[in-house]
């Protein structure tokens, strides 16, 4: 028999198809037994009919347990009242391995419970929708980013120094060289990239030991830092902007089914088109107090200011030109008031917050090099990054994105934790 | 005047077009200057005419150093006599910044010189070469991927035990959980993995803690691990030789500048189309014995056992069916030979070696169990693992794919340190 995928089922409509899978949930009436199968690509049903199927057959679909493998071939009929949605009438089950008492109940677990059984929960529905949305938002984004010039540059994980000086390091011995330290950033790499090819990106796994406990951190997570010279303020937002809404659109045109599992409202989704809403911390710091917030004049948005002031707007929205003491010591400052960083944050609407943080970058050598003395930035560890105004400088800028801040916000999920396969939080090492 | 880049020079023949970029080198006879332009995108050269430009672009070239970024402007002319290659003959020149003595100069540099100087490095010909072809691998990777229903579920790189139980790992403190160490493999993750989507990858960098200093090692590198239900040992191969196929192809499809560049003769990478060539591990120690090596029956190939092999063919050769015990603890063995097991490593010709290392899972719980006994793992790290034995096991089978090895072998480099942007090594750890 034919052996198709359940997401390939409609080509068969009509025709005898075999799936492999598994089976996630069973329900009797009678002579009949609705077995409802997964095999990853989607989720169907096969009726198995005791008056049409064989004893053996029939016997075998008594023994099916929750998550048991099984191969079910039989005619592929579309539901009677479900156009697109396509059945199984079983003509044949093959058990090939019955799963004993399956931990993960329909009832309500535990979040710990759940990422303790991690290597299972993944085969639920929501998880399994949320990992698809995942994989379609990396496509996306590697697609534009193609299209757009940008040449992949993997950047260093291990580093010999904390790129911008924050103590929250995993340190680990490296030979005889002293500590090696995981990386949080790998935007000064992508940097030197841009001198040789233009325009680069990084996309791989960045570290915080942080003993951060809120819904927005993990320890391990994924960042795409790009980079790109002569771009200034307004074309690096331009750039996120175009970049994010496709990522958007993307998921919109290619995971309806998964967001219609995650209940995600895709109206807020479809809104997010260029160009986004823009206003300057100055404003922001004044809304938000509006709103409750007792953050002074110079400080960052905290994560509460953030999901307050994102309620605000149905799209993204830079918070632009923070206080320049606040951001990293290799943001340029605004020629119009020199306190004032030439950055932007992008926070997710509906409440997200942060998804993206860039900046035009200091081109400067000597300006650069009073930046490091102020920010007490040892010269040493900065000198192949000082080499980069040596040699050539340019005008340049980029951004970072934080995958599964990214992904939360289009899912629709709060807690970043379930936006990352296997995740590592301060108490979580496991599975 | 239209700002163009160096590889859409072509689209503005004989017009007005100006180049933003870099100086990487300098000619001048006479009343001529020709400036050697890169910018990221390409190469190309400008003429500098003095009896047609201005005294103050004559001033401007000049002045150019080597690495000095410039925006140079002027008509877009084909080279007379090679089609395709265009120049531009300058009206207008502007020293964006004028380069310091550029250290990287003509001569021959030692290596260690030039990876201490890996930030500026990657401007030259080579490394820009290599980084391209590198960037297309990647991109090629997940195009074949996800056209073959492949989904990226990210592996953790932060774990609690070693995977395959050695000992070559990095390790670091990680909050009041004891120890964490760097991933070696995401292998056993998709095969979590596989169980909720069917087929999946993931893509990454890995880390080994080992004191190899030979030209294929590296401690920290990229892999991708593919992993898919229902999958045998000949369907297995198959997958390997297409996407290694496709890969080969669609960088000789894509990046003839950059082969040329590096001199790859591209008469074997052009063979590179299924089937691949397939010799047992048996047969492949005999040969090697022919071939000088003492090696024994029951090892595995050493590094100049796979270099002397792999010169043998003109394109990858599988050698299947290693002796089980000289191979990882979760591989299934030969129905017709239990002393073996159902693998295959992938040896890249021209004496360039192992690229890929797959093989089929064991999927009976018990007798994974044994196996755990046998090569003296502890059952407690491996409870997940089993657990997918015990949950609807399915036939499986995988492979991971070392890139840089990957990409040195298209590009023609014998030592993997330059095929990826900063390699770490163990006297290494900067820039």
């Amino acid at each position: 028999m034919n052996k198709t995928t359940i997401s390939e089922l409609g080509s068969c409509r009509d025709r005898e198809a075999e799936i492999w899978g598994w089976a996630f949930n069973k329900r009797s009436s009678g002579s009949l037994v609705f077995l409802q199968i997964r095999d990853g690509t989607g989720f169907c049903q096969a009726v198995v009919d005791k008056s049409v199927i064989g004893a053996e057959a029939w016997e075998a679909a008594g023994k099916v347990t929750m998550e048991s493998s099984v191969k079910v071939g039989g005619k592929v009929v579309e539901h009677p009242k479900h156009r697109g949605v396509f059945e199984i009438h079983a003509s044949r089950i093959e058990i090939v391995q019955i799963a004993e008492e399956y931990p993960i109940a329909k009832k309500e677990h535990g979040v710990d419970f759940l990422l303790d059984h991690r290597h299972l929960w993944l085969r639920s529905k929501r998880p399994w929708a949320i990992m698809r949305v995942r994989d379609m938002v990396i496509r996306a984004m590697g697609e534009w980013l193609n299209d757009n010039g940008f040449i992949k540059i993997d950047s260093p994980i291990l580093t010999a120094t904390s790129c911008e000086g924050t103590t929250e390091l995993f340190a680990m011995d490296y030979f005889d060289l002293g500590k090696a330290y995981l990386s949080q950033s790998g935007q000064l790499y992508q940097e030197a990239a841009i001198f040789a090819h233009g325009r680069a990106y990084d996309f791989g796994p960045v570290f915080r030991a942080e003993k951060s406990k809120t819904r927005r951190h993990l320890t391990e997570f994924w960042m795409m830092d790009a980079e790109a010279a002569w771009v200034g303020h307004e074309e690096n937002l331009k750039i996120q902007e175009e970049l994010i809404s496709y990522i958007v659109q993307r998921v919109l045109d290619k995971n309806a089914t998964e967001l219609a599992i995650l209940e995600r409202d895709i109206e807020p989704l479809k809104a997010v088109k260029p160009p986004f809403h823009r206003i300057t911390h100055k404003q922001a710091v004044a809304r938000v107090r509006e709103l409750g917030s007792d953050m002074g004049d110079d400080q960052d948005l905290g994560g509460d200011d953030e999901t307050a002031l994102s309620k605000e707007y149905g799209k993204p929205v830079f918070v632009e030109k923070y206080p320049a003491k606040v951001k990293a010591f290799y943001m340029k400052r605004d020629q119009e008031n020199s306190d004032l960083a030439l950055c932007a944050d992008l926070l997710a609407p509906e409440g997200y917050g942060e998804i993206v943080g860039g900046s035009v970058r200091e081109e400067d050598y000597e300006t650069l090099l009073k930046r490091l003395e102020e920010f007490k930035l040892a010269r040493k560890d900065f000198e192949w990054y000082l080499d980069l105004r040596r040699y050539g400088s340019v005008p340049h800028a980029g951004f970072g994105i934080g995958l599964e801040r990214l992904v939360g916000w289009i899912c629709g999920i709060r807690h970043i934790r379930e936006t990352i396969p296997f995740s590592r939080l301060i108490n979580r090492l496991t599975p």
